[in-house]
């Protein structure tokens, strides 16, 4: 059920982003006990952000909260999480990434695993299409998100 | 010399965190040539945020660029960077990070290395004193941050 309502919102993100022209990544933060804590979309095309990547959209969404409300909280997000996201979740110490697919690019899933987070991938064809669309039309947005070229 | 611009600006940011109540913790990011891209300060308290923290800042202040603006550059910062702030060093292939001080709190130094980062640790006392300041008037505060207690 969790599962289903952190994926989906992360879609519905990626899918906002995509109609607003940005990299169409998404990302939701839900609670051990289901409810979403935040969600958020990757921001640097509609804000001109070098840091609002989906998952800390999702965080900062989620607001200030003590370290006890993150436990055995689950991060979804459309696409494998970068060095920065990766790290942001083991800051707050998430227990399970869920993502839709890493064809498009492999972040810091073995070091997520290394710390002792929960990697899940559900190898999603709708995540993976946005993103085909989204490089092949805006090549320099998506290199620039990820640090490359 | 870029030294000194980049780690006076840090401390400078730290100082300006300090006198709004907030985390006193500031970052700046300066390029190869020295000259000063970004620089920020944690915004917790003061924007009730959980990852605007200060090299998120300074990142975030430099703007949108191309992944060749941060070839080799420095990201100074006040204190040791926390898992969060360290990957996003890595995104953005930063060359090296100068710390202040980890006396206070040792973030992802080793994992930096380990990328390949170059990491100076300057030992600075007014840093550590910022900190320590903060750290007792405000323990909830701090502990929040760092994704503690």
């Amino acid at each position: 059920m969790a599962e289903d309502i952190g994926f989906r919102a992360a879609l519905d993100e990626a899918q906002k982003g995509a109609s607003e022209g940005g990299v169409p990544i998404g990302a939701c933060l839900v609670s051990a006990e289901g409810k979403i804590m935040g969600r958020g979309h990757n921001m640097r095309v509609q804000k001109s952000s070098a840091t609002i990547h989906a998952e800390i959209a999702a965080l900062e969404n989620a607001g200030r909260l003590p370290a006890s409300a993150y436990k055995g909280a689950t991060m979804y997000t459309t696409l494998s999480p970068c060095d920065m996201c990766t790290g942001a979740c083991i800051l707050y110490k998430i227990k399970r990434v869920v993502l839709g697919e890493n064809n498009t690019f492999v972040g810091g899933e073995d070091y997520l695993k290394k710390r002792g987070i929960e990697v899940v991938n559900l190898h999603n064809a709708d995540c993976e299409a946005l993103m085909k669309i989204f490089i092949k039309e805006h090549p320099e947005d998506w290199y620039e998100d990820i640090g490359e070229q």
